[in-house]
């Protein structure tokens, strides 16, 4: 791509978007979500308090693209680190969705477990419980792109083979998707490698001796 | 049990704790929980701050008792209605497994589209997210003794020879309680009859073509 020429507003509005992202950021793990205010973010990032209303209607606007920012700032480091491109990445196709699953759902837990992502994700989850609008943003930006990952792994395994052609790939992925989001959202059990490896084998396999 | 004589103070209690539950409830759902306020739900009710003090730390934790309290009465409602005590309801055993997960899975959905339940169980699920006491006594008070009638039904699902006897009943339950669960929370898909029919079927015979 040809290097554009920059104009220096466009560089100061740049510099002031990180700055509110990492205040936002720092601040929910601080001082925790209910406690954040528009002013206190403000008041860290070093900008007026219009600044921030100019471009978010409210606070959980804010976390939201901030997080969103950290996820994308996370997939640049792990593309760097390949040395090609992994911000879409796709769940492995090595022909063994039981491994494969399995493979990204340790990942996932191990993710879950990082305090870097808990107090964001966290706030985020529960401002869309009460908030409609976040709530949409929230699933649509960050909740739905995830889970489309597993919906195209199963496709490949019903074109495989090795899944039900009846089967609902958009629901299927929920039997693991939504236990380890609600064990991790609500604390209602530990959330281990050995505890994902059982859903996937469960949900793949059943819990019965046979199909009726 | 012998009539027992009531001392005014309690009955006055008792009064006041009826007046703070219904106005807690009445106030989530006209002006939503983060505009709930202590001083809010005294006023409806017409009782002191101070005495919503003395008895709850804060609004979640009088909003997690009220909505208790509902659930009870609610209970109290259906015994009524039958003649006898339904307060602990087991899930039926007509030792068809698959029938009777998904009569309880379709009333849950039917619980879950009702307005009454809707806003306070959803401030409860957010201030549980961010408050990890509220949190705890969610879990502890309200969504585990739930889990807890899935695990009995699958231990005796497990006795009869229809589950294999190496699978945990208190992971294995997940599989179509936490995918309803996010749905309805996070908005992230309908809520019908068809949807958790095929999440039953799905987790109790797998959606490969066999067992590995």
């Amino acid at each position: 791509m040809a290097q554009k020429t920059v104009p220096d507003s466009t560089r100061r509005s740049e510099r002031s978007r990180r700055a509110i992202y990492d205040a936002a950021l720092a601040l929910v793990h601080e001082t925790g979500y209910a406690k954040l205010t528009i002013e206190a973010i403000a008041a860290r990032a070093g900008v007026g308090k219009q600044t921030i209303y100019r471009w978010w209607p409210s606070k959980g606007a804010v976390l939201l693209d901030a997080f969103l920012d950290l996820a994308d700032q996370a997939s640049a480091e792990a593309s760097e680190k390949a040395g090609h491109d992994v911000v879409q990445t796709e769940i492995t196709d090595s022909g063994d969705l039981e491994a494969d699953l399995k493979h990204v759902m340790r990942a996932t837990v191990d993710e879950f477990n990082d305090p870097k992502y808990d107090a964001p994700y966290r706030a985020l989850a529960a401002e869309g419980l009460l908030n409609p609008e976040v709530g949409a943003e929230f699933v649509e930006k960050l909740l739905e792109p995830q889970l489309q990952l597993f919906v195209r792994r199963i496709r490949k395994a019903q074109e495989a083979g090795h899944v039900l052609p009846d089967v609902d790939p958009r629901i299927a992925l929920e039997l693991w998707a939504s236990p380890l989001a609600q064990r991790w959202l609500m604390r209602s059990g530990p959330l281990t490698h050995e505890y994902v490896d059982k859903i996937v084998e469960y949900a793949l396999y059943g819990i019965t001796r046979s199909r009726p």
